[in-house]
């Protein structure tokens, strides 16, 4: 069958299949010679697999982000699959693979995502918030609607940054509904704003990896920046009030110093921003964590929550019938 | 006029009211002599003052908890208000006063948070589950729907602890609507139970004090023993999964083993449930202190929140528009 | 020599004994395949093996908590024994062995374990300490008297629990005569109780791992629970001074939060029981390290004591003649 | 004589002199009246006193900035001089007095200072960082240099921040001399740069307070996002390398995120701006500290270095001899 | 009556006493005077009391630890007992008074402390160990048996110093009793040295203040380095294991760095002795705080004990019987 | 060439070369056998490499500290260089070379050292201060000049304490410029004394390990001995203030109790000894990383600093062209 995607293989099958590397590192092995490391991955997830007695010339060629045909087995180790590859060659320009089909992607279609984002753009009032979020979200509108929204923790998905906050924007609707003392049109803009940053701090949706820019500055700050001279350009005093509020929420979401931020939230709106965040994000990595877990036994440790564990109880309709994240 | 409040006097005006005492300590004086600094209260809210040259048979007299008429005049210190007390008599049973008005109340009657609780109730299927919290819900119906929530920190008013809990149960029913992964029975029956110990760890919601039963086990251990009495008297196997997972939820809803959690949550209600009792105490808690501040300016120090000041902006109408809390 | 124990061969000589599989994992090795990596276990000690070449149907076959035969040869890797391993089989139920001689027990036999204990508790004079206390040993006697009292840290033998607990008597016996100004009776109580929900929260003294009810709620609210059952059924008022003082003591034995207790301990009993739990696990954990370290050398770090390394002194007549722990 | 400044009375020396209001606070007194608790203060340093029953229209007459002229005497409280006064009156602007002498200065004249930081920037060859540094410099050149660099942690008088800036130069000059892989123009550029957001940060060198902007955003952040308006001016790439480590250096120069890093130093040059900060502020606070203390004694707590406390040694020539900074 | 006592007088009593001044501060009043914050003593307890419009002779004349005679009446406030004085005059030497009859002592007579302590010296075996011992408990022997043990946490009385060191050594004893692998001598030598450290940390038994040398080095090092020269005077290798394990006991017995240890306890031992001087102190302070508790209540914040308050149970015969520690 | 050293070689090219045995561990191979990881040095720096298949007697032969010649291949793994082992013998006494040409030296030669450090000492007026430090100097003047200052973390070369304490000498001859107020021979002083007890706490500069005593003590607290020692030996009171505040500088000169500080710096003095300390190694610690760092990357973890990484420039002169530490 030619569709068949990298995890529809069973344990023993025999498999030759094209897909990305996810990850290649060059490693020592004990009898004095070297492996490649590998994960494969496709729209269907990841695997990994080791590429015993790897040259120099095989680890210049077997590059993170490089498509290959792989001919191997799929095999048990330590409850993980693996692929014992058997051979393996890098798939060239020439052959006409687009690049995004290997790549796992939010579960919503972008599309959706944009519709979402725009309604909640148009229900912003204020002109100042409006005029710098739509001024931002056309500046960086190819980036920010495939980013992922990080490199493992949560949202580690093409369109996962758009994906994260169109979720984040469903929540905020929801309290702003239950609280509505809250300033529903700032609690947006500070949502869709928020991660932008991230265009500048990743290097992209394949092979992930952060920029120097990104651990220097870091996506709150380098945002921050992006108001600042959109505001300049639009001809809005940066110091107003309405941009000093919208400047405070992006460079306060984390919540606290020691998870980056500049400053801890100081108004409602800025700490609601910060929970929202925590909320989707959490919710994500439980759930991701859980779908890899056997009912009646716990998760492995997740690192983005203090490297806790998580119970899959026995039986949970909820959970056994949600769709696959990751 | 004869219904004036104690909040409805303006500064500098005379004042003749039957009020209550919400607190009452006896200092010295530099002056070699003693005074009693008194917090007055009615429905309508609190304001503090001094009765100066206390004697030891005055400070007998004026409890925490009865009912005083005071003659004085309505004065500002720092920016507080205070009352320059004239003269001040008891007011004994007889005069047929009824102390529940003298309280501070939730702004939502009683009869509606029942109703929104009982409704969540019935949307709980699973047999255990229900049979649980309709118990409990029963066996401490008189405390559960006066008790605060707090003696200070949020929700401090009659019937706190009901409203709390309703506010808490629209936002666990948003969160289920956004993620259908969540087990919503459970959160809902987490949702009413977790906070129910504090009707053994308060007095009541009249000059709440925390009774040594509260300081030396703790709200959620209490709640957790009831939750095994009443399985056990209902033959429901308390080691079962579905009560396991109940008994974790309330024993780990603060979240953090330094806030009071006997075990951090592990599952995702568990988590959620920790999440939506912080999120309704910092709306509520950052709400009552942006209301006690002037717009333009910085807050108080919020205790509760790390004593982090919040911003007041200058022109926020939701915020403007909202109920007065405490 | 037909009663020849695991420990009692020499580095170099050849070996064919039954021993238990204290513990079991499958690991990929470097050549593609895969090893078993056993702990093997008699009443003398534990050493490890590497089964190499493993199959699934091998790592079927030998599970933690099986018997084998080992045919082989003791060598030292890294100052450490481990066996070569030339051939192996699983020992069948049939052949007749006693599966608990080949588990690690406390130095001390189990009668006068009960012995100590049931004399302690003839010296409790308060009736309701008293019946509670003898209630849940009755309750649990089989499993009290068999379990470890954890899967390493301290006391990781058969009968560890009991051992733990009647060496605790002895020093709460010290400390009350040293300090009269105690309550020994209630002191008593707290010790024998104090990890008692450890039944539920352990599998067993065999190839022991933690239940699932043990990670969701934990020894010390599960010893709380059992308290406020007993005090039902025994007409005890579970609110009255007695046992809300004995609850207190077991779910505070941790001394800190974020070492699991509920609450601090906040009466002198409590205190003190907290500080002979902590003396006695961390006499134990220091003379076991000491015990496998050449003197004049640093132990191994003590993971539960902060990861410290700990000196034996090059002469120490009493440390020298000391009984071996594990 | 006509020039005597505040802190040139004795002990019990009668005073009629006009100062300056640096703190003014209406507070209760225990008689059931009022006070202001008043800090004057001229060019020779500040001195406390009460204003008893004091009047509404009296705290609004007296306010923080505002000049008077008091009659009254010097006396010891606690070991801290205070002025009781006798009567006070507001000096209005026609009576003709410079504001300026009244505020605590820098002991260097701004004059010197100016050429010592303008030397440096003559040393910056690269020409992104010269022309950025002295834009700004231009650009908030008249706060720049009268601005204090903080309320009261150190440096807090007039052209304190200039000050500080400047003895932070003279400290990097002799590192890069110690250490010649330094890059010192870099360093140069960003001791110049670090602390120049506290000009939209505080409200001034007179009646210092903390601004909404300096409290939402802080010092580090407001002068990055002013460093990448600065380079969209002048037409340089701010995402260019060169641009790229001196926002770096900014934004991080408080070391921790916890002190209000929004990111830790990660290149030689910031690690060194942010300990050259450091060691410039430590050594003032000490000094400062040890000049109000007595010879053989111990300071008093030092908040802004953990609230310890400094001993100063009975002979100290260079600490005798040295210039009174506050 | 000639011989009652400061704490014999009951509330509302007139009492004409002579006692000593343990604390005396000189504060500024809110009318503009200033007052003296005393604190009277005899070996029956303390008492407080404030000396109005004190002038600075008087605060000359009345300085702590002097001796006066008392002319006033004891008054209730805020649940604590002061003396409302009506005059006072100061006791000079030529009246004859023992000064060390105005101090509170330990409850155990010096010579049977000495006697228990020499007991303990009797058993240390090891000539190095008990010739360095016997070396420093002479060179100190006047200060080591009249100090306290501290300003304020425990054992703050009269020879406390000697009272905790005894107390340390029978629970040493009972210790090395209950675990046969402990170095019995080493722990003794270390219990007799550990503080002793203290006759230079403190000024003495009197109007205890610390002094610059106890703040500056602290009185873990300054025993180590009487040890040492000990060693040196004795002839013996301070270098030797001996030694070595003895200094490692007093520069580690406060177990973690910031609560002053120079190292973190590494022999068992070392950990032995920290955990025996912290049960001592423990008790004792406990004890202390729970004897000025009404039963059934919490006792004040216990500033050593993490500020944790304590509950008295209302019945408990061993606590009521105990002698009055201070 | 006979005098090409161990970094002399290219990637693939064939060696035959004596070198030092830094560091030697037996190691478990997966085939069952084992090897010997060893790290090879001579002064031109250190590269690794595995013997593998070793025996029982090859572990006995080629110890830490040896001298072995090596024929064999340098060749690159995960881009670090390492040596493929064809044949090793050890290189007997007899051969003749001389051990601490194979050793990595700081790049400053001894007798520069020892006149740069000396000439500070000169400086020292205070005939207290002068005396002790010439008398330790004198006594330890073997070890000082050929120890490093550490194992790992920075200076870890021989002569690197001496290194270290030249380079910290002129960072305080610089800053004691720039702040007229310190007392610049009390901070030489203690600079030259500061790391001098690890003669005692290290084994020495060639295969350095930390030894019991080092461990036990530390060289804070060895060092402060050696201070009262001294005095004791040069008839000064160490008790006066002088030898007070050098014993206090050398105890609290890691500044922090969590890095070994025995008090926290309480003099302008001791806490710029901990600056000037921490700046050294600071500027070593990161220096050395970045010279083993590609420009436009992150350097590995340095684990001194927290685990962070620092950034290379892509162009950067001064430091391209700064010899190379290590």
């Amino acid at each position: 069958m030619i569709n068949k995607k990298l995890l529809d293989y069973n344990d023993g099958e025999e498999m030759d299949i094209v897909v990305m590397l996810k990850d290649a590192q060059l490693r020592p092995s004990r009898n004095g010679k070297q492996y490649l490391m590998l994960y494969f991955s496709d729209s269907s997830g990841v695997i990994r697999g080791n590429y015993w007695n790897a040259s120099a010339s095989d680890a210049e060629l077997f590059k993170v982000g490089s498509l290959v045909e792989v001919n191997g087995r799929r095999e048990e180790y330590q409850d993980h699959p693996q692929i014992r590859i058997y051979s393996m060659r890098l798939v060239g320009p020439e052959e006409g693979y687009d690049m995004s089909e290997f790549v796992n992607s939010a579960p919503i279609p972008v599309s959706d995502l944009k519709n979402e984002i725009n309604q909640k753009v148009d229900q912003i009032a204020n002109p100042n918030w409006k005029r710098v979020v739509k001024y931002l979200l056309h500046k960086f509108e190819r980036q920010f609607f495939s980013f992922p929204a990080g490199k493992s923790n949560h949202h580690a998905v093409k369109n996962g940054l758009a994906f994260h906050t169109a979720t984040m924007l469903k929540d905020a609707e929801a309290i702003a509904n239950n609280y509505p003392q809250v300033n529903r049109e700032l609690l947006y803009a500070g949502c869709i704003l928020h991660d932008m940053g991230k265009v500048y701090e990743m290097t992209g949706p394949v092979a992930t990896k952060y920029t120097a820019e990104g651990n220097l500055i870091g996506h709150l700050v380098l945002i921050d920046e992006e108001i600042v001279l959109a505001a300049d350009e639009l001809n809005i005093d940066a110091h107003s009030e309405d941009i000093l509020l919208l400047r405070h929420m992006v460079i306060s979401h984390h919540g606290l110093p020691e998870y980056g931020a500049a400053r801890r939230p100081a108004t409602l709106e800025a700490e609601l921003l910060h929970k929202i965040d925590d909320l989707d994000a959490t919710v994500y990595a439980i759930t991701n964590a859980l779908q890899h877990t056997v009912p009646g036994e716990f998760s492995e440790m997740v690192r983005s929550k203090d490297n806790r564990r998580f119970y899959r109880p026995k039986h949970d309709n909820n959970l056994d019938n949600f769709k696959k994240l990751e």
